[in-house]
C-alpha cells in the first residue's frame, strides 16, 4: 500500500526528530537513502575542519598534539561515542578500522581463553568479519566455525574462545538480541565480540548492560564521521586489565612518551590504540558524532522502523519486487534502519534509480538496500523513493541492452 | 663554528630548492625544525579539502567513491610515493599506520619462512617497532631477537624468517646501508622489511635496486601528510604472488565487491589493504606527497645534510651540549636529516627555545631534535636557531625551579 504524500507530509510535520536533519548539508533534490552506508556532511563541519588546518596544524604544528588536545582524541572522542551504544565513557575509544579493530579484540579473547581454538562466527555475516577471522585464525593456529544464525547457540562449547555477531545484520537487518546471545556465551565459557556497523547510530545498543565482552563499530555510516572515518572499540569494564590485543604500539603504551623498550599495555580501552590517530579524520567523526546531540537512541529506532514498515508496505506490491525486511504476517521481530527489497535485476534497478535521483546501494545477487537513519531522513522520502522506483519499473528502461551499469559501491 | 647570517643568506639565495617553501603555510616568525615529526601545512590543502567535503562528500555522497576515485586513492596515492622511495609504482599502496603495515608485512614474512622462528631487530629501534613485534610474536609463537647494530650481521641465522631495521634511526640518525643489510639477510635466507620513517622524503631511498623485500614509511613526517596521515606500504615485484598478511580485509580482496565468504588476496600490493580507506586524510596526504613534486630527493638529501653540519658545527661549542650527529673527525657517514645534540637539561631547555619560536622535539633522557627538511628549512633558520639556543643556554633560565614544562610531544 502506497502512503499518501498529505499522511507522508503530516508525519514530517509531526516528527520531533524532524530538525535534526538541518544539521547536515544534503544536495537538494536527492533523497539520499544510503546513509547506511556513508552518512551525510555535517553542516559544522567544513568551517571545523577549516580551523584545524589553518590554527591546530598551519599555526599549531607540533604544539597542537597538546595544546588542541590531540593526543587524547581517541579517548575524548570514544567517550562522545559511548552514550549512543550504551557504554560507560571510558570503555570505548575511536581509532583504526572496524577490521583492524576486530582483529585486536578476538586476538585478546584468543589470549583470555587458552585453553579454547574455536573463534564461532554466523555464517552469512559481513564478508570482511570473515577475511579478518581467517587471518587471524591462521596466524594464531585457531578453527573458524561459522554457524547458521538458527543454530550459533548450539555450536558453541568448550573449544569455543569467541563467539562473533552483527548486531544488526548487513543485509537483512534482522537484529541479534544482545543480552541473550551474551548470556549463552558466557553459559559456554566463551566472550562476546559485536560488530554494530550497521546499528552504532541506528538503533538502542545497551553494551554495559547487556553484559557484551568486546565491540567494533564504524564511524562513517550512521555516525556520519565521513567517508572511511575512524571505527571505534569497545572492552568491558571488567577486561579492562586482562585483555591485551596482539595489535599494539605506542598510543596503547602505559607511558607513550617514555620510549621504554618493552610494551606494557596502558590501562583500560586505551590499551586498544596502536598508531598515531589520524587527526583530520578524527576532527571530521568528531563532528557526525555530534550530530546525535540531545537524540534519544529510542526515538530514533522507532522512526526509522516506521519509516522501513512505510517503504517496505509500499514496494512490496511492485511487480517482480520481493520485501525481505518487515516481513507481513509475521510477530514483531526487531529490524535495523534499513530495508532490503530484492528483484531480479537489482543492480539495473539500483543504477536506473539513482539515476532519478534517488540513492541506495545493492548487495549481489539480487537485493537494493535503502538505508533510513532517523537524523536525515523524511517521511516525504519514502513516498518519493517508492514513485520513483515504480516508474523505473514500470517504465522498463532497466531491461534495455544498452543500458550501461557504471559501479555501485559502498 | 657560528655561521654568519650573510653567509646563511648567500646560501639561501643560490638554494634551487628554496622556492619549494611557497608550497607550505608556514607561521610567520617561528622556525620550525620539527619537520621530522610532522610536516607543515601544503598551501593548496584548505582550499582542495574544502572541495572534497563540498563536494565530493556533500554532493557525491556513495557516488564518490567511483566518480571521484576514492575507492582506488590507496593505491593512486601509493604510485605517487613510489618514486620518492625507489619503487616502481604498483609495488607501493598507502594505508593505514606504521604500526599497523609494520605487523602485515612481518606476518607475511613468517608465513614465507615457516620453518624459522625469529624475528631479528635492532636493540635500540624505535620502541613503537618493537611493540609491534612482541604482539606478533607472541600470537605466532615466534621469538624477538635484539642485536646491537654492530652484532646484526653476526646475528642473522638459519632461524630468522625476518631482519626488520630502519633506515634512518630516529634519535642518532644513522643510516643502514640498504643494499648491503638486504645482501646479508639474504645470503642468510631471511627477508627483510624497512621502516623508512625518518627516511622517506628525507633521503635518497632505493627500495627496488637495493633488493628490499617489504617496507612502511610515514606519511604525517617529511611526506607533508598532516597529523596522524596515513602510512604507506611496499611490496617488491617478487612476493606479489606469494605475500600474505595476517590482517585482511575488504579492501585487499580479489574481487572486494563480491561479497564472497572466504578471503581471496588481490593482485600485487593491493593486497596490503584491509578496511575502508579514510578519504579525508588520503586526500591531505596526496597535498602532502605533492609538495615533492619535481624535487630530485639527491639534492634534497644533500642539502638536508648541507644544513645538520652548518648546525651541529655551530651547537658544538655552545656550554653544556654534545652535538651527536655528524660528529667531527671520523670518515664520511650518511645521516638522516635530522640532527640530535645532547644537553643535561634537554627537556627545559627545549622548552624555553620553544617558549622563543624554535621549535625541535626532544627525545628522553638528554637528546634534543632538529628536523631540516629540505623543503622547508631556509639556512638562515640554523644561524636563529643557534642564536636562540645560545641566548637560552646563556641566560641560564632553564635552570629556574618555578619553570614549569609543558609537554613536548611528537
Amino acid at each position: 500500500m502506497m502512503p499518501s504524500p498529505a499522511q507522508l507530509a503530516a508525519l514530517d510535520a509531526a516528527d520531533p526528530l524532524g530538525a535534526a536533519r538541518a544539521r547536515f548539508r544534503l544536495p537538494p533534490g536527492l533523497v539520499y537513502l544510503d546513509g547506511n552506508s556513508l552518512g551525510p556532511l555535517p553542516a559544522a563541519l567544513p568551517a571545523s575542519l577549516a580551523h584545524t588546518l589553518a590554527h591546530e596544524w598551519g599555526s599549531g604544528l607540533i604544539r597542537s598534539w597538546n595544546d588542541a588536545g590531540w593526543i587524547d582524541l581517541p579517548v575524548t572522542l570514544g567517550a562522545a561515542i559511548a552514550p549512543i551504544v550504551g557504554a560507560e565513557a571510558g570503555a570505548v575509544v575511536a581509532c583504526d578500522s572496524v577490521s583492524l579493530n576486530l582483529f585486536k579484540l578476538a586476538s585478546a579473547a584468543l589470549a583470555m581463553r587458552p585453553g579454547r581454538r574455536t573463534v564461532l562466527m554466523e555464517a552469512d555475516d559481513f564478508p570482511t568479519d570473515a577475511y579478518v577471522m581467517q587471518g587471524l585464525c591462521q596466524l594464531a593456529g585457531v578453527t573458524l566455525k561459522r554457524a547458521a544464525r538458527a543454530d550459533l547457540v548450539a555450536a558453541l562449547d568448550d573449544d569455543t574462545a569467541l563467539l562473533l555477531l552483527s548486531h544488526a545484520h548487513y543485509v537483512t537487518g534482522q537484529v541479534h538480541d544482545m543480552a541473550t546471545m551474551n548470556a549463552a556465551a558466557h553459559a559456554a565459557g566463551a566472550l562476546t565480540l559485536w560488530d554494530l556497523s550497521h546499528a552504532a547510530g541506528a538503533l538502542v545498543v545497551a553494551l554495559d548492560a547487556d553484559g557484551a565482552d568486546f565491540a567494533v563499530g564504524c564511524g562513517y555510516k550512521y555516525l556520519n564521521g565521513g567517508p572511511g572515518a575512524p571505527a571505534f572499540a569497545y572492552l568491558a569494564r571488567r577486561h579492562w586489565d586482562s585483555a591485551q590485543p596482539a595489535l599494539t604500539g605506542w598510543m596503547g603504551h602505559a607511558r607513550p612518551f617514555d620510549f621504554a623498550a618493552d610494551y606494557a599495555p596502558a590501562a583500560g580501552a586505551r590499551r586498544l590504540l596502536t598508531g598515531t590517530p589520524p587527526i583530520l579524520a578524527m576532527r571530521a567523526l568528531e563532528a557526525g558524532v555530534a550530530t546525535f546531540a540531545g537524540i534519544d537512541m529510542a526515538a530514533a529506532e522507532a522512526k526509522s522502523r516506521q519509516l522501513v514498515q512505510l517503504f517496505a508496505a509500499g514496494a512490496a506490491h511492485l511487480p517482480g519486487v520481493t520485501v525481505d525486511s518487515l516481513p507481513a504476517g509475521r510477530p514483531f521481530e526487531r529490524r535495523a534502519a534499513h530495508c532490503i527489497i530484492r528483484h531480479p535485476a537489482a543492480r539495473r534497478v539500483m543504477i536506473a534509480l539513482i539515476a532519478r535521483g534517488v540513492v541506495g546501494d545493492m548487495r549481489p545477487p539480487d537485493a537494493m538496500r535503502f538505508g533510513f537513519p532517523a537524523l536525515t531522513t523524511r517521511f516525504a522520502d519514502v513516498g518519493l523513493a517508492l514513485a520513483a522506483l515504480h516508474a523505473v519499473l514500470a517504465s522498463g528502461e532497466w531491461q534495455d541492452d544498452c543500458f550501461t551499469p557504471k559501479g555501485v559501491v559502498s
